[in-house]
């Protein structure tokens, strides 16, 4: 079975190697004293698909969304010390974005910067968390108030990992790739839409492709601006809705991927009230790919399918201590076509109660 | 009275503005909603000296050292958090290096990274802390092990609170002085020879002189090797010694200044040993310069005057654990001849047991 290579042409350069068992080659990017940060999901479900380096520590973290709370990013650190690791280590992260990017942080930190790889195990790390070089913990204030930008030395997807997932894990991945899939344009969305099925099957080489399409699309967007001053926002296309929906609902009730998916939906349809949508049919068309794929499409359905109440009020409110806040009013990236997407847009409090009503 | 100006440049590029009352200009270079945050030692002791900005929330951190303590990081990100800064906010750092390392580091991550404007109240902040863009906190395991590169938008230096210091605080930043000179070359050097007793007396045109050399001999420095991956390192001349001192002795027992010009005695009189001292008669020549400073010139000494074991053995250990350490052997910097430094030299034990003796 065929494996992909994405080269990520940040300074330096990096690749993402994305197929099954790619995880075997991790050992050949690692240098000095390593540490291995490894996701409590992943000792569970797939231990017979652990990394293996050499003479390195290795340190459960998790699970999920609890790996980033502020006091383990001080216990990693700890334990980093601890452990001798110096200037010339290697921290490999394996887990799910929350492991990421704890990980990805510390090594970020340790010392002012150390190499760090990472191995991404569920779907939506490999198609978000894996490239960008963002790295952040939680505050109780807000998601992601505390991050830094540090390039992984290389990134290894391995798919073999996807297949531990179970069903709402797996879904909840597919809410990055509607997303990626609507910023890269019209080609890359109707392929989405007609592998659809074989995606929620799992089927390999479908999903090496996918993931690879992915992790194109945001490479080029990356590297068209590293520290996210411009065009990379495009990339939180549905996240101020869904940050908010996380916060609102309380940090691990709802999957981000799944939150994403809504939030997609949601600017769309902000994007038709605003008359900037060229064709109408879109935010229906998403719908309609969300539901194929098993995601919820719009508020209504989140809040039945998690039981949460997610009062109008309460999102606004989170919104305002969202990152993408300028001046105490949330910013949105909005859609003009499939491919063609602005960022840095405020919406009136009126429409958005009304979109959230 | 005149101040002096020095352009680091860096990408973008920055000033630092050196001289009595540049403090006003402060406002000038912030931008947003900020957030001061300043040093309990400011407030307590020049309290008529505050920096003003319209509309800034102030938060008083520290005394010193206690200001790194982990916790304190976590703290201050929540109040940012809490007090709507948002990307476009600036933090103003208004203290010694404790709370513009501090500082710095807050902004480094807050949303990943927002504006920074240092602004050193002590010799040492004001020669060291203030150009370079290093930012740091402590661990229980060592001392600035975690921290970001993060370079600020401006540097004011007022000489004006340098009265406010007591003589030991003042008397401490000129072991940063002595190193500075030792790595800018003979001419600077002699030139620190000549002025050391108006320098001791507060002359204000002979601190601005001095802290200028400094900070221009810092920012060719760091402007060549901004990540230090090569010639920074030289600006760890004695550093090595100096943070296992600290170490050993408990944080806050001995000042870094004081550590760092006794560990540029130890590091000359390491080079004179190995052989890669030209001049020998150096490090009697920078004791001397030392002890006109009224500083410690070696472990005995300090030992006496700090009443302080400081036991060669756990410096050994201590050593182990700094950041430049390379695969459990630490590194020094050592010297050739003044302005001549060479880094990541290793020393034999035997020999390092004989120096700490």
């Amino acid at each position: 079975m065929h494996g992909a290579r994405v080269r990520v042409e940040l300074d330096p350069p990096y690749e993402v190697r994305i197929g099954p068992d790619v995880r075997h080659e991790v050992a050949s990017a690692t240098s000095g004293r390593s540490l291995l940060v490894v996701d409590q999901n992943v000792v569970e479900r797939a231990e017979p698909l652990l990394v293996h380096v050499a003479q390195a520590a290795l340190v459960v973290v998790g699970p999920g969304e609890s790996a980033k709370e502020f006091s383990e990013l001080e216990w990693l650190l700890s334990l980093m010390a601890q452990s001798g690791l110096d200037r010339g280590s290697t921290v490999v992260a394996l887990g799910g974005g929350a492991t990421l990017d704890l990980a990805g942080l510390a090594a970020a930190l340790y010392m002012r910067g150390i190499a760090s790889v990472q191995c991404p195990t569920t779907l939506l790390a490999m198609v978000d968390a894996s490239v960008g070089g963002k790295t952040a913990v939680n505050l109780p204030e807000g998601k992601n108030l505390v991050g830094a930008f540090h390039q992984p030395r290389a990134v290894f997807a391995d798919t073999r990992y996807l297949a531990t997932l179970d069903a709402s894990e797996f879904a909840c991945g597919l809410g990055e790739v509607v997303k990626t899939a609507v910023i890269a344009g019209a080609e890359a969305f109707e392929r989405l839409e007609q592998t659809a099925g074989a995606l929620l099957a799992r089927d390999e080489p479908s999903l090496v492709e996918c993931i690879a399409d992915c992790v194109r699309t945001k490479a080029r967007v990356v590297v068209s601006d590293e520290r996210e001053s411009g065009p990379r926002k495009v990339l939180n296309l549905g996240h101020t809705f869904a940050h908010a929906i996380e916060h609102v609902a309380g940090y691990g009730t709802v999957p981000h991927g799944v939150a994403v998916g809504v939030g997609v939906a949601l600017a769309l349809h902000a994007s038709r009230e605003l008359g900037l949508l060229r064709d109408a049919t879109l935010p229906e068309r998403v719908e309609r790919l969300l539901a194929t794929l098993g995601l919820p499409r719009s508020l209504a359905e989140l809040r039945a399918k998690h039981a949460v109440l997610l009062d109008p009020g309460a999102l606004i409110v989170a919104m305002r201590s969202d990152k993408k806040t300028r001046d105490g009013s949330p910013r949105f990236v909005l859609v003009e076509e499939l491919g063609t997407v602005r960022w840095d847009l405020a919406l009136e409090r009126e429409l958005l109660a009304r979109l959230l009503g």
